[in-house]
């Protein structure tokens, strides 16, 4: 399995996020990527691509243009008002204020275009989102022309990005772009996994509406976890889409015998689906020594969820999203691709 | 003219507050009501009254009642999650997330119930908040007994407060509950002319839909100033509330002249629409120092904004909001008070 990896991605780094009532480093950091690729090297998963160039028309597919537009110059216009460390909002047009005038001054875009106050932006931050986005499209095409898999190392993740917000570390959402990417490549129905801790609220505003990208999302419940505001088990979709997105909310303590039983079930709807190609959002923060996560899934779990998406027999581009047990994010994110080799090739 | 005035609002401190991407303390702090208070006795205004106890039924009439249910709930799950400091939100339910559906953990209740990170509660941030009410409530009877004018020196200040979220330095919206209370006391109509530099989107929020309930704002322009999400010109209310809701943004910079002419604007209006009581929400950070604005009035200015009021020869309720320049502030508010007892008097 090749990997696509940019080090563009370290220059997003020394943010900070609010979280318990105080400013302290964010949880999602350069090393993440380092331990990640250190481990596709020392287990010999294959050769580690850099991405190619892409402009930004394929992000502007699943994103409004204006939100993109407005990502490069946030942190020049933050150090033109005279700040420097992490630009991060501090007020959001939530339900009875107005999301439909856009405001003109820094402070407010940030908020304008976001939900939460964890997506911060340093000085690297765009470069590192754009490379970020490369290595998603880069590695898609692998697949595209071929390759049974591939593993795209996006840092940082984007699950939690929608049409035209960022939040939760995410500004891009590398795998819904690449998803779209497939549908334009002529792809007539692709299906997003997402085994990220999390709820993948931005992949599932963006594809709600819409019945040929079928999204499942296995996740903490949002009446008790993080993002909180969407991933309900009664969000099916709507429209042309209705049905097409399954929420699995788990409990806080899940184990891996509740967890891919879940599993299980979506892949069952998503072999029903039949898509063209699988894109993965993989996060490993299920892991049971993940700082900020409470599920209970150990080491020997990861290459057991490869296998079992391999099972699909469908192309498979991986992207990765969360997890932020660093030392053990090398084994359990590499796991789950050897997994998946193993099981390909027996 | 007298005021009512709480020492509880002093146990609101030591709050902290997210601002250019850094934590730092709240520029919302004992010293300014200690400070009014001091000017008020020092000009010799009138006598200086505690509030009346209240129940929070009041409250109940313009905030959701599981919105007051909450906020006394706040600091102890916040300790009992094991967290001390100040409790502030880090995640909202913006567009395109659902705000129908109520979490059930801390953080996500307090993003749920908020539009941003600037209302910070610590251990005494309840008492002041019930005593600011009782405050508010306490100054409105004396009017309605037959007072002139009484003055609300209100600490936590309201106006950011809607129905069912706080933010800005705000949690009930002091003068919506009275305005309310006037209706229901019998006041067939009730004008509340918010002279805060910020403009007072709670209030507006509360309103926007009733045509009993008059409510003029005379602010900085949302389009670059907090809180960004509400206060346009546009804005004139809808349903039976249509064209009872009226805007004054202004640009930085703005001036004495420009603003006063606004205020004359605004009084020709309220007085067209003969509301039995006047309710003002006393912001003076329109101040040329306050530190968190960009209006340029001085010192000077506010008693001939007192006197403009009182003009009107309106029942006149004063509710005090913001005001940063703590320096000024007590020269500042208490010299719109004294301008509006000379005009009465003269």
């Amino acid at each position: 399995m090749k990997t696509v990896y940019s080090p563009l991605h370290a220059g997003h780094a020394g943010t900070m996020e609010l979280n318990s009532g105080e400013l302290m480093p964010g949880f999602e950091k350069p090393s993440r990527a380092e331990i990640i690729r250190a481990r596709v090297e020392s287990e010999k998963l294959g050769p580690i691509l850099a991405p190619e160039p892409h402009d930004l028309a394929a992000a502007r597919r699943v994103h409004r243009a204006d939100y993109i537009d407005f990502l490069p110059t946030i942190y020049p216009a933050w150090e033109e008002s005279g700040r420097s460390g992490s630009a991060i909002p501090f007020t959001w047009p939530t339900r009875g204020l107005r999301g439909d005038v856009r405001p003109e001054t820094i402070d407010a875009l940030l908020g304008f275009y976001s939900f939460d106050a964890g997506a911060p932006f340093v000085k690297g931050t765009w470069d590192a989102i754009k490379s970020s986005y490369e290595v998603a499209l880069t590695a898609a095409a692998l697949v595209k022309n071929g390759e049974r898999t591939a593993f795209a190392l996006c840092r940082p993740p984007g699950h939690h990005a929608g049409d035209a917000f960022m939040g939760g570390y995410c500004y891009i959402n590398n795998a819904a772009v690449v998803a779209q990417w497939y549908r334009d490549q002529g792809a007539a129905r692709v299906s997003i996994l997402d085994v990220d801790y999390h709820h993948g609220n931005g992949t599932q505003q963006i594809f709600y509406a819409r019945g040929d990208v079928q999204v499942l999302n296995l996740h903490a419940d949002p009446m008790v976890e993080y993002p909180f505001f969407l991933g309900h088990a009664d969000e099916k979709g709507e429209g042309a889409g209705e049905g097409f997105n399954l929420n699995y909310p788990m409990p806080f303590g899940t184990t891996f015998e509740t967890w891919s039983a879940a599993l299980d079930d979506a892949c069952g709807k998503l072999a029903a689906y039949a898509p063209d190609v699988v894109v993965v959002s993989l996060g490993v923060d299920t892991f049971e020594k993940d700082p900020i996560s409470q599920f209970k899934l150990k080491c020997a779990d990861y290459p057991a969820i490869g296998c079992r998406i391999a099972k699909l027999g469908l192309p498979t581009l991986f992207v990765m999203e969360g997890g932020y047990a660093v030392d053990e994010i090398g084994v359990n994110a590499v796991g789950v691709l050897t997994g998946f080799e193993e099981a390909s090739r027996g």
